[in-house]
């Protein structure tokens, strides 16, 4: 049954489920919070659900650039190189980001009678974002179903899964992960140094996909 | 200690919370999500918090207008006349209104270290807004908690307080409620016939305040 909607970047993880579930996908959601990846990532996301002829539409948030803290709204030259660890990285969070993506998509999906919510946060995610952790996406799912007439629930599948593991979902569904974006520097091409390039780059090897990504080193 | 942040209208309940708790709220924000009545509310919700040297910032969600329905936001004749109540009222929903403020007030929240979140939703909403119940404001307090490095909480003191209470609360503290807002339609004066405009007036007679409000009717 078509009865949810999901938020997609444009990245792997999001790409990958929503092809994985697009049968039960009425509409697709991305935020533009002027993060300095978006424009690299969100005409992906559009494509893809073009694709599979999932409506889709894209809500700004610029009160995030204007009041939020957070590398991730400040420049690519913010980002930091290395390791996906979470010294390295916190500085990229944006404050509740998963939660508020959430709570707009709880109500544009009340708007248009859908039931369920789904969001690809992952185990990876975890250290860093404690709005991608289990206890996080149980919270808000009581959150949507108590604070809706239609008790609409979140689905999270992937929550437990590393990026690899997803990886290996996106192969068996034989997804062309060039057509993803990662590097949160957001350049011409990804950088391949900063966290999430790095990351990129052992899920795939770890599903033993070839790369065919072009990174600038 | 000023370590709040309050989600304030222009309207009886919550102008009475940013009295009340003055001395513990550091920032107050208003959301103009393009109800019929915003262009009375707003500009009160900054008068009351210029005169208590309160900051306050007005964050603007035109996605709602956009893409929810509710006949507060499609103009005051859209709004249904007579009691407050469920049957009467229901189509005012804006879908999961309090979890979208909550959520980005909570970012907003994390970006400046503040510690908790205030809201003054009160038990005569409970009937018509689900995001207006205990259950709801709970469930949502457990998913800032958790979604934030901070553990940032909801404080709804007044969740079971009837509106007439709310109003013997500011009697105590010499409110004038002509500076305040209720009516949904939102023209140059207040109805006096909407559900809110009932309510308004019940309010205000149970906690024996002498009425200053101009009303059409």
């Amino acid at each position: 049954m078509k009865d949810s909607l999901i938020v997609v970047s444009g990245g792997m993880d999001s790409v990958t489920m929503l092809y994985e579930f697009r049968e039960e996908i009425a509409l697709a959601v991305t935020f533009d919070y002027g993060a300095n990846h978006g424009p690299k990532e969100i005409p992906l996301a559009r494509m893809h659900c073009e694709r599979l002829g999932i409506e889709h539409i894209v809500i700004g948030m610029d009160f995030m650039t204007k009041y939020f803290e957070s590398s991730l709204l400040s420049g690519g030259e913010a980002i930091p190189e290395g390791n996906y660890d979470e010294e390295n990285m916190k500085s990229t969070v944006v404050p509740f980001r998963n939660g508020i993506m959430l709570a707009i998509a709880c109500g544009l999906a009340e708007s248009r009678g859908l039931k369920r919510l789904m969001i690809a946060n992952h185990a990876g995610d975890h250290a860093i974002y404690p709005d991608c952790r289990e206890g996080f996406v149980k919270a808000m799912s009581l959150a949507t179903q108590e604070g809706t007439y239609d008790h609409i629930c979140i689905y999270a599948p992937y929550t437990n899964l590393t990026k690899g593991e997803i990886a290996r979902h996106g192969k068996a569904l034989g997804l062309d992960y060039s057509e993803t974006w990662s590097c949160y520097k957001g350049g011409e091409v990804h950088c391949g140094k900063c966290g999430t390039c790095v990351e990129r780059r052992e899920a795939l090897a770890e599903a033993g996909i070839e790369d065919k990504t072009v990174y600038s080193l």
